[in-house]
């Protein structure tokens, strides 16, 4: 779609608009939409993890912000006449809710939120519902009748039990501890190998400023030396899998009308899954920023009304 | 022993002597012997890690050297007249093994091993042997007719199966696994509750910057909780004493004089390990200083004979 498709939209710059930003920890994603729910303008910029930069994420909002705007033929002063629904990372910090709350932004109205619960609300278009993501990182979520259930997302030293970045490690310790020889033989060990041109403790070196997604790109390797009947990385997969299908019972217990399971291990992890789990995930409806706009539309009305 | 005592050596400043280091990621520690192999002096300083900061391990190994001289009641000067040997972890780097060699240093002879090479000498009293290091990290050595054999040192991301390191992380994985009711109960829960006064997202936030020292701080702790009989913390501390029993066995089969079990977890983890592993195992009879200045003895007398 291009900006001048949007432009057909003849908006007057005073009409009410709806902004949803989903920001991560690489990407910060924008989408802008009328009272009517039509989508007007999207925007993609960098990280916007306010975990890691404070500072960064509120540049990566406002550009990506802009960028929607942009696109929908809009002045960057129609921030004013802007609802804004934020999905963030690191709300449970309290002293980060509190910096964002204090933020000076050019917003007419500004709703935060987790990045947990836009994805949901994305997902089940803005009603209640489940998810559990299993990308990089892995959790799961679920909101239902206003009460709000988080598990996992520890990150990749401490919990991710279902994720990429917890798989492409455990391959690795597995391909060292076969070189060792003090783990069972297993072809991770050739391919790690013929993937980095190197093993063993210069192995350890050139993996020492990886991040969780450089060890998540791992995946395929592992998935492929399982469809190789290598047991090793077969027993991993199936970990993770099992991860996955306990998240998902837990979630199950609260009820959720929907169950959706999401990003980059979707796919490739469903077949591993059991099959009481498969039957119950429903695919997501829509991304996290819609999901923002679903959140900050509910927000301001309660707001309109009370006042 | 102060430094009167070792005055009474009663040394001239241009008799020969032979300086250890062992630079580790902590602390720095030197030995001053004279060609008698009596100690004239040591020394204790900062980090010595290269991999880490190459400047910052000169300046603790000139550091902890001065203190050795100083001890002995020598001036600084006398370095000219030392042969020095330096066990350094972050050898098998090539470009650090490079840089270290290219060191305009001030001593008369400099000779550069690897800190387990060191140890393994120390526990040994120079002769050939094994050792297996069970501290923060965990590895096991073998140096037997010239032959040096290293199994695992990757650190506790990667590997370190059998250390403190790995045994806190896996604590705390278990305890949010708890939490979240996705894995067993365990008494580890309540205690790293009772421990860092928070649980789930915010103890994970506490524990963002932990060092694997961080993390080895905890297994007191764990073998509590074994001793309560608590199956979660038995199950971690048996896998770890399986891994360093596993590494004793692989060593042996190098036939090493004689095999060692060194490092913080050394007592409490042996009356887990098996016990034909335990039979194996001898004291370590001196420390890794002391084993730099065997290897730098014995290296000298090569350089000196073949000149």
């Amino acid at each position: 779609v291009t900006s001048s498709t949007y432009r057909t939209a003849s908006l007057q710059e005073n009409t009410e608009l709806y902004l949803g930003i989903d920001g991560g920890g690489s990407k910060c994603r924008s989408q802008l939409r009328n009272a009517q729910c039509r989508i007007l303008g999207t925007g993609l910029s960098g990280p916007a993890n306010p975990v890691y930069s404070f500072t960064q994420a509120l540049e990566s909002i406002l550009d990506a912000t802009r960028q929607s705007l942009r696109e929908a033929g809009l002045s960057d002063e129609t921030m004013a006449n802007t609802v804004a629904g934020i999905a963030l990372a690191g709300l449970h910090i309290p002293q980060l809710a509190k910096t964002l709350s204090e933020w000076q932004h050019p917003f007419k109205a500004l709703y935060i939120t987790t990045d947990l619960h836009a994805a949901c609300l994305g997902a089940h278009q803005g009603r209640d519902g489940a998810v559990i993501i299993a990308g990089t990182g892995s959790c799961g979520y679920c909101s239902v009748n206003g009460q709000h259930i988080t598990l996992g997302g520890y990150g990749f030293l401490l919990g991710d039990q279902g994720s990429g970045a917890r798989l492409g490690i455990e391959a690795v310790r597995a391909a060292l501890l076969a070189l060792d020889e003090l783990g069972p033989q297993t072809l991770l060990l050739d391919i790690l190998r013929d993937h980095f041109q190197c093993e063993g403790m210069l192995l350890v070196e050139h993996l020492m400023n990886a991040k969780p997604r450089d060890y998540a790109s791992l995946t395929p390797l592992i998935f492929s030396a399982a469809e190789a009947k290598d047991a090793v990385a077969t027993a991993l997969i199936e970990s993770a899998a099992s991860y996955i299908s306990d998240l998902a019972m837990k979630l199950q217990q609260h009820k959720p009308p929907r169950l959706s399971l999401m990003g980059g291990l979707a796919v490739p992890l469903t077949p591993w899954l059991d099959q009481t789990v498969t039957d119950l995930l429903s695919p997501p409806l829509e991304n996290a920023e819609t999901g923002s706009i679903y959140f900050a539309m509910r927000e301001h009305k309660k707001n309109v009304t009370t006042a």
